[in-house]
């Protein structure tokens, strides 16, 4: 077990392609808690994950491994680009070794020092009750609970919940 | 006043442009109502309300005339593309003659056809009242409420809504 504190986080360069979609593919495959095509073709993929309109980061163990990733962007146009917003990825290998806790302290930090004045998570499943918790300790607040608003690919209609934390 | 039994909503094509900007432009330039930045160009605002992502409508009046325009898209992909998300922009100069009324009630009959499950507002901004309860008013409820989350560009951050309604 490596801990959190051993773990850098750095921007994501073309070099680290192969490892973001090492990651990312079967968290879109398994479509639970994204709301992306689970058949997205690779190419696509990494274009949204690494776009134009935001940042992308990774997260590499001590040896240089990447165990996760993120992407932070302003949430909304016009008068809304001062709420930004994030997602995270961790490898499937990884898990429960304070990966995405890191990923999202960064994503904070980052934010605050890029003006921004709060985070939103627009679409978090509410079957995903790790990344609830996780973000709630983290200090989100559930803004909304938009019913059945996911379609679980083993539990159906699920809702999804709105989370937002001031920064 | 033509009252809104007189509208004809149907698809836009590409003849509607020049309506559909003498629409949205004064819209996105005030700011005031959508997260679109207020400079943004002819060009993209028409490649943003006509997307291939969406469909695009507008309303007539008796004699042709153009008084509103309205989009309906998937509000997410993947496992939320059961629910579905509008805008609406009606001309100036036919405000309270019940046109985004009838766009709206259009739209919710179109995406129950089209098999949508729902229908959500992200970022219904708090001050913009008359389309809060008129949103109200047709069955959506509020769902959420982002604090601070729009800068108006003239009462300052203000709060945006999400809403949402089951078809």
């Amino acid at each position: 077990m490596g801990g959190q504190e051993e773990l850098r986080i750095r921007p994501a360069t073309e070099r680290d392609r192969a490892a973001i979609l090492a990651i990312i593919m079967p968290v879109i495959r398994a479509g639970e808690t994204y709301t992306l095509p689970r058949s997205m073709a690779e190419d696509d993929a990494v274009a949204y994950w690494t776009g134009p309109d935001r940042k992308s980061f990774v997260a590499e163990d001590g040896t240089g491994r990447i165990l996760g990733t993120y992407y932070l962007r302003a949430n909304q146009a016009g008068g809304g680009a001062h709420v930004c917003n994030c997602g995270y990825m961790t490898a499937a290998e990884a898990g429960g070794r304070g990966v995405a806790r890191a990923m999202c302290a960064d994503s904070l930090s980052r934010a605050r020092e890029a003006g921004f004045h709060a985070m939103q998570f627009n679409f978090v499943v509410s079957t995903n009750l790790r990344a609830v918790r996780l973000w709630e300790g983290m200090g989100f607040d559930i803004l909304g609970r938009l019913p059945r608003a996911f379609r679980h690919p083993a539990h159906g209609y699920v809702d999804a919940l709105v989370m937002f934390k001031t920064l």
